[in-house]
């Protein structure tokens, strides 16, 4: 139950940014740039790092959805499965595992980054961009989880809703719906 | 050290907001809607949720420079320090307390905001919008901390900078300053 009144058909994230569209708009448009705007990182890999930092800080909603959408885009489940499981083990290469580590140390605090797993990243290939982006990624996604959990907004009736929620960013990405797309909020 | 290249003259948050500016100005827009639009809570009760977070993030860049900012506005300097010593002690009114509660909660988790700490601050005479926006502004520091602490940024030399910093916050807002008034940034 929302400690605010957000409209019912609209769980997550998706009612609060109908609820306030002012403060949503630049949300919206921070999220497209980083997660959908030109980076050496792919839309999944990004998605990928969505995924585990809402899944380290326990927000249902916005982990179901991020690795739906990342596992729309890479056509398997079994990635998002296994860096949830443990980073080390899943089946990405180098840099993505020292970006991964990386979002999980911003997901505890800034100050938990380390110059060590910074270094790791650098050797493993990642420049300073896509380390830049992994750590405003994952301070993005501590702002959404907190959005969407201090505000305990309610989870969709169905799984059927983050499938269709991720066919959604994975083709639309994170920007408004213009008016006549309505039905696609409704999923 | 900053763990990527930024501008020596620019601290904090500062150099991060330069070295991508396309990112940069959503994150500006939605500190400018959030703690300077129209709102029931003052901007100077705004900068204290910005406070109080970044105090309980310990991040020490953002809670000097949001802290110069609140005792330039309220024109004293002993209401920040109450509310880092003990929000329950301090000479705010019952309504303020409440949110500065919620903020702290926000600041540890979203799971940790609590429907007794939105009762009470409803019954405090806060609205739904200013629970709202307290809850936003909290998650929007946890973003500001860990990128600026994520990234290892650099603290300015002297604790003018920070004066400085805040006479502009409280003058010309968020926004990035136009093309000519480089001079601001460098006081």
């Amino acid at each position: 139950m929302p400690y605010i009144p957000l409209e019912d058909h609209l769980p997550g994230i998706t009612g609060l940014l109908e609820y306030r569209q002012d403060s949503a708009h630049p949300i919206r448009e921070l999220t497209q740039i980083l997660l959908r705007g030109p980076s050496a990182l792919s839309e999944a890999e990004r998605e990928l790092i969505a995924t585990i930092v809402s899944h380290s800080n326990e927000c249902t909603f916005c982990t179901t959805a991020h690795t739906a959408a990342a596992d729309k885009l890479l056509g398997e489940g079994q990635t998002t499965q296994a860096i949830k499981n443990d980073i080390e083990l899943a089946p990405v290469n180098d840099k993505i595992k020292a970006l991964l580590i990386i979002a999980k140390q911003v997901q505890q605090s800034g100050k938990m980054v380390t110059s060590s797993s910074i270094k790791r990243a650098k050797n493993a290939g990642a420049t300073d961009i896509e380390i830049h982006d992994t750590v405003l990624i994952a301070a993005l996604f501590c702002l959404y989880n907190r959005y969407v959990d201090g505000m305990s907004t309610r989870l969709p009736d169905s799984n059927e809703y983050y499938q269709n929620l991720a066919e959604r960013l994975v083709t639309n990405g994170y920007n408004r719906l213009p008016q006549g797309y309505d039905h696609l909020k409704k999923p």
